[in-house]
């Protein structure tokens, strides 16, 4: 239908869960910057395990921040969700072409999808039809090197404003620690199923009563060469389409026949 | 294998995210409380919409409270998901036989399961191998009636412990807010495509500076028969199956012939 094609350049919306003055966010935007008009938005403080919380009872606060040259940036006091809610409607006023998510500081891939705030800012963003992808590194450390996932990243941003492929596409995507040198390429994959086997640590406040840390093991149950988990294993930079449809089909056709409603 | 029926009465335990002296679980808890040996661990304040966010800097509190008769009780101090793993970690030492999750005061249809806490207490515990059920109302009021709500969730709930079906079972079951006369039954449902079109208030604090409140639009731009919003509209209790295999295999196919790595 249209035959006048837009000339802006796309519009890019990026957020985090680690916070707007992480190095996973400036390397994030250093590796996009040229390829669009670039927004960043991101919470004031690390917001990781947040999932999809969104902030109900209490008032939310945007301030500007100048982190990235040139670059118009916000933080947010609420959630990564709230992030991308917020952009939207108060910053932008329209929706962006993009929204990037990350570089998340440590592993986003397995069940690490449903808990972390990353990925639930790209499929906020997603169920806003706006294509989206989270991006997350296997290293925790503040002095991560983020070259080669930078360069991956440039690629598959390239890709999807060339192919955008679904307005409600989100990418989960995640990088092995290793040097660029030994990764072999990317690998689209299904999402691995593991779990964490929780082990609360257990302590005494000065007062005697009790306090819980979370602590847990990352156990795979799925061995599959088909999973993210796998992939980083192997040294793939691993690539797993995320939906925010969450009805088990398989379980619906069964119950149906077992409920007889 | 087993010869050996296992005589003890089913391990149920019980959580929301309105806190654990809201209306909604005495509800639940009176509704099954024959039905099984019942353990409540829930938050200590409302938890609404913190979907699936755990407690990762912080350390967590539990306390007894002696709110329902005979049963053993929990207040926690972090989310519905952390109930789920504290309960299980260090208050039951084993895994319940079912979870159950509610009643929520208001609709956790559609795209509500995925910002819910009550329904992210009920996936954390299909994680953990444990069948699990969210229950909400259709009524934010504190004086709602739950009497038809009770009925449905007792059927669902003996049901359920007849017949488990799946260890990583979970149920998103919501009933329409209206006396048990008019509810024509339940309905096995897909969970249908709305979401809200954000309005964030804004106002000014007392030093000029500006600060946001969420506000939404509820927008359904899903006819299914099929859905959980119709069936919810018609005055069945809508019941989805949900997972937490949040791959999208479409795009996955999709992805891969059309990247061709």
């Amino acid at each position: 239908m249209a035959k006048s094609k837009k000339k802006d350049p796309p519009v890019i919306l990026i957020t985090n869960d680690d916070g707007v003055s992480a190095p996973g966010i400036f390397n994030l935007v250093e590796a996009v910057k040229d390829l669009g008009k670039i927004i960043v938005v991101a919470p004031d403080k690390p917001q990781s395990g947040m999932g999809h919380a969104i902030t109900i009872g209490n008032p939310l606060r945007l301030h500007p921040v100048h982190l990235f040259e040139g670059i118009e940036a916000w933080q947010c006091s609420g959630t990564p969700v709230d992030c991308v809610k917020l952009a939207v409607d108060k910053i932008l006023h329209r929706k962006p072409d993009l929204c990037l998510s990350g570089i998340n500081h440590g592993a986003n891939h397995s069940i690490n999808v449903i808990y972390s705030g990353t990925m639930s800012a790209a499929v906020e963003a997603a169920i806003e039809s706006i294509p989206s992808v989270g991006f997350s590194l296997l290293d925790y450390s503040v002095e991560a090197d983020f070259s080669a996932a930078r360069k991956y990243v440039r690629i598959i941003v390239e890709n999807l404003l060339k192919n955008p492929l679904d307005k409600h596409l989100i990418l989960n995507v995640n990088f092995p620690a290793v040097p660029d040198s030994l990764i072999k390429g990317m690998r689209i994959c299904r999402q691995a199923y593991a779990k964490y086997e929780e082990d609360f640590l257990e302590r005494n406040d000065p007062t005697g009563k009790k306090y819980y840390w979370l602590t847990g093991k990352f156990v795979n149950f799925d061995k599959g060469r088909d999973t993210d988990v796998w992939a980083l294993e192997h040294n793939y930079v691993s690539v797993v389409p995320v939906q925010f449809d969450l009805t088990n089909y398989v379980l619906k056709d069964k119950l149906q026949k077992t409920w007889k409603l």
